[in-house]
């Protein structure tokens, strides 16, 4: 374990003071979403909580993962035994924050009954808030995901793309994840051809064809972060491609690249968004961008900030965003191209993205 | 479609009189859970929900999915434009059960707060209990994922394990998975020789020797339903393995027997699980099954009813359950072997696990 969730856990101990309902002070946070138990410990199981107070920092788990979590550096431990939420409620004093955004009514209501004097009031939200930005730790770990798919991207490119179906394309990928000791992020997109109008299109049993755009959406979580990225490629020879299929290349790169160009702290997630969306729209493809621009990526595939028409986050230094336009022409093909970056106070500080983005027949 | 959606719209309209908390009536229920609405409608998008009432059933959704929802039979479809909780509640009137156990308290009190004169009661698990019990095409759908597994492990004894690392044997299978167009239900157990005595242990780079045990856990998803088989494998050949690890499968395969021969309609989870416990107790290894016999099947890998000490659940004619035996010795191996069963009114109606339980050197 390294130092840092005990630095993350004294961030959050400084938000106790306006951590609750309408920027009010809560004597401690009870924090119960597993991928925020993961970012502030470390800790992977399928069962902990963390509580935080101005002088305490308490992790609770069950029996099964008592010796795993002595292991856990920063924190107190405490083992759970007989019912859970009775013995979480059972440990609350004060007015404690909960995260109303993850915990069910019923959830909420069993802890309620077993709390005592204890007053549970909604303070969800704290903890994303300290993940929009990346440490070193995490943005080497994401580099470290996209660098793997990355390699893969250059495994696919040499082995090419027609004549095999794009669920075999998918189950050599995600075997290949596997095999590494990595999980695919999100189920893989492959769309071939007329599939690729479709952003979110699920991997059949059509044959990739040439003279095709091929649409690969694709990442691992490794070491807990994930990557994200998406190339398009072509298939045949370049005599093979049509004319529609260039333009919608070279349109949704332009887009990449003024998106890209447009990321920087304090640009807002609707002014970036703006920016690559208005070169799809100038070339008359407009209506054939319906989704956001990009989102963030870390323990989650998709997590703060987003970047998107009616996105409100401004970004910040240390996030790490996709930048994602793409066009979809309903019946004929698609183009998405998706860079991961890490937000810089003046630019892009660094593109976690390397494979090309020439058009290449494979 | 299939015309079952409907019929299980009507069975759940006929709880409305009971389906309130303390068993009282409500006007309507608003079902949000995915895997639930999927149930009703056979819905399979990222945004839906039903509201069944006395005299209508109506599916909602957003713009995405408005042109597959008309293909949804027996339910009147609306798209929602614009903030879908909002829409969701203003279409509330009367005494509406929500599912509790499901939506989180800030979604709860969004609701609530757009829900006018409605009132919005807790009403989780009235969907949950009409899936326990499968109609023909569930168990047909099933049955279906069962057999691609038992086809798998086919491959998989033709292939042999010794020499290659969990990792790698993992990524093939979960590779091949995706190559027929089906996903694995779970993340796949490759557990070989000393990390066998792990229950959930995750496939890693360790090679897998000769003379040892190796456990397999694995399952697909296809169709929307859901398989799992267990089978443990010894590698080399027969004068390789070890007596305790030919003891610990021998009598696991025991305790797998007799809690199948005890599975029957009315037999209580907690019997049936006693009853292969008992088996493994009496050789000296009850310390060395921590976990319960087994758990229901269906649209999610684990689902009601279950088989364990504390259970309550009583079993049903239709049910889909397996029953998993294991004995997990730390430091030495482990041996678990779990065959997924259609409880009948006599005993096991259908047992969908094909591959042999004679112990296999691969």
């Amino acid at each position: 374990m390294s130092a840092e969730p005990g630095a993350r856990s004294d961030l959050l101990a400084g938000l106790l003071p306006t951590a609750g309902p309408d920027d009010s002070p809560i004597d401690a946070l009870l924090v119960t979403d597993l991928i925020n138990v993961e970012y502030l410990t470390g800790f992977t199981g399928t069962n902990g909580a963390c509580l935080v107070s101005a002088g305490r920092r308490v992790f609770l788990t069950d029996f099964r993962y008592a010796e795993r979590a002595t292991a856990i550096e920063g924190w107190e431990t405490e083992v759970i035994s007989g019912q859970w939420l009775e013995g979480l409620a059972g440990r609350l004093e004060g007015r404690v924050g909960f995260e109303d955004d993850h915990v069910t009514v019923r959830t909420a209501g069993l802890m309620r009954e077993a709390a005592g004097n204890a007053e549970l009031v909604a303070a969800g939200g704290n903890v994303e808030r300290l993940r929009r930005v990346k440490d070193e730790q995490e943005i080497g770990r994401i580099a470290a995901a996209a660098a793997m798919t990355d390699e893969l991207y250059g495994l696919l490119i040499e082995r090419g793309l027609a004549g095999r179906t794009e669920a075999a394309v998918d189950g050599w990928l995600t075997g290949w994840m596997r095999e590494q000791g990595a999980e695919p992020s999100f189920p893989l997109i492959v769309a071939s051809g007329p599939n690729g109008a479709s952003p979110h299109a699920e991997p059949g049993p059509r044959e990739i064809g040439r003279g095709e755009l091929v649409t690969v959406d694709m990442g691992v979580r490794l070491d807990g972060y994930c990557s994200d990225c998406t190339r398009t490629f072509a298939t045949g020879s370049e005599s093979e491609l049509d004319d529609l299929s260039r333009e919608l290349y070279e349109t949704t790169l332009k887009a990449n690249e003024a998106g890209l160009a447009a990321v920087r702290a304090g640009a807002s997630g609707s002014a970036v968004d703006e920016v690559a969306r208005a070169v799809i729209r100038d070339a008359g493809y407009g209506e054939n961008f319906g989704h956001g621009l990009g989102h963030g990526v870390g323990l989650e595939i998709h997590e703060a900030p987003r970047l998107g028409p009616s996105s409100e986050d401004e970004l910040l230094t240390g996030e790490v965003v996709t930048v994602e336009p793409g066009i979809y022409v309903p019946g004929e093909t698609g183009v998405r191209i998706e860079d991961l970056v890490v937000v810089g106070p003046d630019g892009v500080d660094r593109n976690l993205s390397t494979v090309t983005k020439s058009l290449l027949f494979v």
